[in-house]
């Protein structure tokens, strides 16, 4: 990347820059090969022939974005497979992967093919029998059919249980009739389920002779592949806009007692013998294994959102200018205000939080993985609470950091051109979709209160929950990272045991264990997310010490920077239940309010140099405001221009409705 | 309101709700006669043939969308002309027509007109001779032109000082000639000034002989009143699509060496004499008439948004049924669920308490406003400062629970059927325009800081600051409402005390005064806030009080809840400054989170109840989740069905791209 035409202020502020960018990008990369063929990657798919818009999206109407979607997604994908090396195995390739952007420059609000290969193809290699994997994945994989998840209902979402459409097993046809009983019932949401699928993997109530036998998926057809028409007993259409993903197709799904085979229920964990005998799954906690991969992959995601929206806001900070604070002086960069650097920088070092985090998570995953195939379960319960947890930390630290970079760019960031609303837009609905986060909260809850029992009995418990069972009392607070982490399992430990009391206070006033839950869960979510900040801090430090020694001197000053100012952050942040359960002092925080001020400023001169180590092309930024060249005024205009209402000097609607109006002929 | 066929959980809410629904509503809109007057005006102007969506918008291209807008508008203002009662005097009518949202039923998301009446209009009020407003005002309130006003520029907002469209004086031709001497100083952002506006009130850099005389408002024709071509010298165009407001034509506007007469200057407070000499303003002060009102108008506009959101999320949690903790028994109302109940009726709370402090608020703008009449300007600081603080806390607050009652409603909260995605649009925005929250809180700081020093030298504060002198040492905590208003006082007094200690110790280590106001900005924002929830504290508390006694004892009992779930949900939340700066103890927090969890037990059964008194049509809410009758499932496959997508089986994008694709003949 070097544009001749680069904003001069941007121009000083990479001068400044006290490290190696590209050490950094290599770092993030996991190796200077994967930069390079990350970058090798980006640059043959987005010269593809028309793969990128000519008319900015955002005019089209609701249809027209859907079509363009669909012709670019093609190329995309095409492409893609084309240029991707598909020798790796698939773990590896997953971990190599993490830092790919590229669709976001060609469907900037998602592709209606999404959900194919995040879900369809993920459910198949989960519960399909080698023979169905054998079947459908090549099928799926070649790209001869294109394929949804649909588990979500009008009706239910995370509450798997009350699911209502029906799969009713026929033996006399060795058949699963499926049925919509009601309209809540039907399939609402699956990306690609509207228009875009003829395939679709479905979760439904399995019934027996009238028995229920839970949640089963299902391989269903539900358009032809010739004509594409819905077939006989599907009713499928589009949910409508939303507030982002307007190009997923998100659709709705009814069945009218559609007959599939037998062969169709993926039988990988529980089995339909032909006679109608169900035989169960060995273990329930194996259908656990897609969900916590959607988890690990959504703590990547919103990291790399942030990372894209913090980009754009310290590149436009840094070209700003505003006010004058000293007379006859030039307007400071707005990047020189502290009170930007406040909300700015910690958005940087929460990216690194984050992407430290989703590889020990990614990596964690893969060994219970790798044990799960040997029928060694024990891990995944672990796996599953951590992955709960960071999924819903990570999705709410990222969407409210990224809605503080936008509003840190004040009204240009509210222009859809910054790309700022579409990333908070994306990013929000990860705190809703796969476990809503209140709902994630009272399930790590729920481990956690489990635990602090095991402990009072003095039964082992899981390493990241071990910390609960420390009894020491409180000792002066330490400011040092060790000190904090300490001084958060103390916060989390407290929060625990006062969760478990007031049930137990509940439950004494003669309330059910059910209800007392109720009444308890405010507290009991503040606790399972003191326990998740433990976990946090403590992998995202580990993460770094576990680098540093490969790094030189200048980055790895700076990575420990960013890990010290984010430790600083949540303390300050969490400042009244430290009052609470250590022993920080008034003195203490203005200690660390004023090492906090001091940080910020150390980190300042780099500030710019640490969002271009994330190094996003320009097309994946997708923003007039965070280009490379800084030249966001002239982006704004041009962009701008390109609105069909400017290519006209007098829209219709004045002759129509305007005129006549003014001249009160109305 | 008695739709024939409602939800029979909602039925059911409205049977336990154990208060005067009706009752309410007449004490929100002061007064009875004003609740039957708006429920007119609603009536017939909702009527009004042609004047609702058939096709909802959200289908609708860029363009389209704005040319409906206009067709809609026309019909709007002249039937808001025709049916509003013009023989009320002008402060009555703007209180009177606090409550009224009917724009909210036919733009959603906003007018082209709404600068006219907003902004164009108070202007010339504000800042016209008696001449200027007896010609101007005519034509812009008989609607024979359509006016905006041009403030904000390419490359600058907040900082009025640093615009730099300018505006010379030529005595020779008794002219001003206005220039954009660069890209950045387009004009960019009024509404309506794209395609819609033909005048706007235009803020330059006066000039006369090359010096300047500071930022002076001028009337500029824009467009030909005939044929609505932009005049010759007017670069004038739309700025493209944003976050919301897209229906509001937002502009750009540049000027190359347009001439216009001396008289188009607005001369109510500074002139130009023929011969170029410039009188200047009796009092800078002046000037601030017009952005205090808009201030005061955004408290009344968010606490209506977050009344139209947590309507919405309280019907929809009443109807949504999720999970099941007790064996056997049917899923729950999610609005039984107490997490739920945290995130909602506080925002019901938070309504009230903005809705309260806001004609307070409009009371003392009034007040302060006849005494400028009478050329007194001693109370305009105060509530400058006032207006500030509280436009910062009330849109900051307002939007973040109107996302908080979106994300509260799951998925479905995310379809922009549900109408809260657009009510977040809107509402964030308001932290950023007219004084971006965050210079606002400095603004405020620094009156603070000045405060403490007058309090340090005896001299006497205004009212709202005079609790800054009280010395007194801390007493045990008190938690009664009063107790806890002078614990936040202690706050606001402890952190303004700090703030101020940091402003002189980064003085005294040779920091300039400007860099250690820089350096301290964190610390003073977080005074200034705590001084903003000291003012809401004390007025929401104040105006229940005097309506309390006016009240029936059910509906009485029922404010004070609201006031104390307000006082106490606050308390936890700032528990961390409050124990750094009162006596409050674990013991107290103990007891305060278990009398909130009680109060949210106490306040749930009238949740709908409180909902309904705020009286909102469901064409005002335009919302598939919250209107009035529940049928929320039914309502979106409804509106799914209008979906163009949805009108054909099979979309052509299949024939094109994706069966080639699939059959890889591409």
């Amino acid at each position: 990347m070097a544009p001749t035409n680069v904003n001069e202020d941007l121009r000083n502020e990479r001068t400044k820059c006290n490290f190696n960018v590209e050490e950094l990008t290599n770092l993030l990369d996991d190796g200077k090969i994967n930069t390079n063929r990350r970058r090798d990657l980006e640059e043959k798919v987005l010269n593809v022939k028309g793969i990128r818009d000519e008319i900015p999206e955002d005019y089209l109407s609701h249809k027209e974005k859907y079509e363009n979607a669909v012709r670019k997604s093609v190329l995309l994908y095409k492409a893609l497979r084309e240029y991707t090396d598909t020798n790796i195995p698939f773990d590896e390739k997953i971990r190599a992967n993490l830092r790919n952007s590229i669709p976001a420059a060609i469907v900037k609000d998602n592709s209606p093919f999404m959900l194919h290969s995040e879900m369809f193809i993920i459910a198949i290699m989960g519960q399909g029998t080698d023979e169905q994997k054998e079947y459908w994945l090549k099928r799926a994989n070649n790209l001869e059919i294109m394929g949804t998840y649909a588990q979500t209902e009008l009706g239910h979402g995370t509450f798997l249980r009350g699911l209502e459409t029906t799969a009713t097993y026929d033996a006399n046809t060795e058949e699963f009739i499926l049925n919509s009983p009601t309209l809540t019932a039907y399939k609402w949401w699956p990306g690609g389920l509207a228009h875009t699928a003829n395939y679709c993997v479905v979760m439904a109530q399995l019934l027996i002779k009238d028995k229920s036998y839970g949640i089963q998926p299902f391989m269903v057809q539900i358009r032809d592949e010739e004509t594409h028409m819905p077939l006989p007993g599907i009713k499928v259409g589009e949910i409508g806009p939303k507030l982002g993903f307007n190009t997923v197709n998100n659709g709705f799904l009814g069945f009218d007692h559609l007959r599939i085979p037998r062969e169709r229920m993926l039988m990988k964990n529980a089995q339909v013998l032909k006679d109608g005998t169900f035989k169960a799954s060995p273990n329930s906690k194996l259908a656990y294994g897609t969900m916590v991969y959607v988890r690990v992959m959504i703590v990547n995601t919103v990291s790399k959102y942030l990372a894209r929206a913090v980009t754009i806001a310290i590149r436009y900070s840094a070209i700003r200018r505003q006010s004058q604070p000293k007379p006859g002086e030039p307007e400071p960069q707005i990047l020189d205000y502290v009170t930007q650097q406040h909300k700015l920088l910690i958005a940087i070092a929460t990216t690194h939080a984050y992407h430290f985090t989703v590889r020990w998570l990614w990596d964690l995953y893969s060994n219970v993985n790798k044990d799960l195939n040997r029928g060694q379960l024990d891990n995944l319960p672990e796996l599953h609470a951590l992955a709960c947890s960071l999924k819903v930390v990570s999705s709410a630290d990222c969407t409210a950091l990224i809605e503080k970079c936008r509003m840190a760019c004040g009204g240009h960031g509210y222009m859809l051109s910054s790309c700022l609303p579409l990333l908070y837009g994306v990013s929000t609905a990860t705190c809703t979709y796969e476990g809503e986060n209140t709902v994630l909260l009272l399930q790590a809850a729920r481990s956690l209160v489990k635990a602090w029992h095991q402990a009072l009995k003095g039964q082992p418990l899981s390493p990241s929950m071990s910390y609960l069972k420390d009894k020491s009392p409180p000792t002066s607070w330490n400011s040092s990272l060790d000190g904090i982490i300490s001084s958060f399992q103390r916060v989390a430990r407290g929060k625990v045991s006062a969760s478990v009391s007031a049930l137990e206070q509940y439950t004494a006033s003669g309330l059910s264990p059910e209800d007392a839950w109720n009444k308890a869960s405010i507290q009991l979510t503040a606790a399972a997310e003191a326990h998740a900040r433990v976990i946090v801090l403590t992998v995202y430090k580990a993460e770094v010490e576990k680098r540093a020694a490969t790094l030189s001197s200048p980055l790895r000053a700076v990575l420990y920077q960013l890990l010290e100012l984010y430790f600083i952050f949540w303390t300050l942040e969490k400042m009244g239940d430290l009052l609470l359960y250590t022993k920080l002092s008034e003195t203490d925080i203005r200690g660390l309010q004023k090492k906090y001020e001091d940080l910020l400023e150390i980190i300042r001169p780099n500030a710019v140099g640490l969002v271009d180590s994330f190094d996003f092309r320009d097309e994946i930024l997708n923003s007039t405001l965070g280009a490379y060249d800084g030249r966001a005024y002239e982006r704004l205009m041009e962009e701008a221009l390109k609105s069909p209402l400017n290519a006209e000097p007098v829209n219709q609607s004045f002759h129509k409705y305007l005129k006549p109006f003014l001249r009160g002929k109305l």
